[in-house]
């Protein structure tokens, strides 16, 4: 018979899960990996042979969050086929920046280890908006066929619109978001966009 | 007879021309007021009475700066009255943009100074960013004359123009100046932003 041990196998899972729950708890700044290998009653050096770093655990926290808590709920904006693309359009990005403003206000401390990570993790942070860019590439191709925008390279221009959204949506803009004319600013600029796009 | 002193009296301009040299030569976080006051041979008290602190001295440096360095060059392209709107628009952004990535890469010290007043200085930033827009509104209006561009709220789509290539001179965005692809996502604003004035 195998020797049964009495700890279930650790899985990145359950350190991401322990991860995040200690580092809301203490702080991005404050907690250490041994506060995560302490929660989960295992020593450090386990946890090491999981994330090499404590830069890497945040990385990989931040990661599951942008997936989890951005790009997976606008994926559904992103393939329904019905209605209005310019309402589809709309909405997408309203979601995202309406994501982010609670995330900044409401998380500070979890939203500044994000924008750190968003700086350091060039690899990670390209992917996230590659998956983003993709996203309003699909609701541009559906507005080409509903005949309200303009044919011509989609990638382009969802790259385009992504970027010259930034300033509502790019953490390292956080503290313009407390201005109290960004939702008029936002709506000069959908609207010079949507101008573009038809 | 008025009495005449030795010393020159002390102007806001010399400090200025003092405090920008000092900070340069020992980078703006070693830089104390205490430095500043013995490089022009003033107490720190003196010194205090023109700029109750170091922060006061970072902003006027900043603003200074900001002035003489990226408002009023683009002021000259602003105020061309001949030639097309489209290539007039698209140098004086590029001028912005090439002014900003320089600074950042060839003073990398100075452009966090600014970077970080940039945060903490609203009102001053405010001033300045209104007299870009203000710039752009001009150029705008002048291409609705010449009929490249449609009338609309010229100040609205200045704004809008200027908030969408952020990500192209805003400084927070500087770490991302260095990507390889950052010309071509500039192109594609660009064409973006001129299919909505057109």
């Amino acid at each position: 018979m195998t020797k049964m041990t009495a700890e279930a196998p650790l899985t990145r899972e359950m350190i991401l899960n322990a991860a995040e729950q200690v580092l809301r708890r203490y702080g991005p700044e404050k907690t250490s990996v041994v506060d995560i290998a302490k929660f989960l009653q295992v020593s450090h050096g386990t946890l090491y042979r999981h994330f090499p770093s404590k830069a890497a655990l945040r990385e990989a926290v931040t990661e599951r969050w942008l997936y989890n808590s951005i790009l997976l709920p606008l994926q559904a904006e992103a393939e329904k086929q019905e209605g209005s693309a310019e309402v589809r359009l709309r909405l997408w990005v309203e979601t995202l920046i309406s994501k982010k403003r609670t995330y900044a206000a409401e998380e500070p401390e979890m939203f500044a280890m994000y924008a750190a990570v968003t700086i350091e993790a060039e690899e990670l942070i390209k992917v996230h908006v590659n998956g983003l860019v993709r996203q309003i590439e699909s609701i541009l191709e559906y507005g080409v066929e509903t005949k309200e925008f303009q044919s011509g390279n989609a990638a382009n221009k969802a790259r385009a619109f992504f970027l010259a959204t930034s300033t509502f949506h790019h953490p390292a803009h956080a503290p313009e978001w407390k201005n109290p004319e960004i939702d008029k600013e936002f709506d000069a600029v959908w609207q010079l966009l949507l101008s573009g796009l038809r």
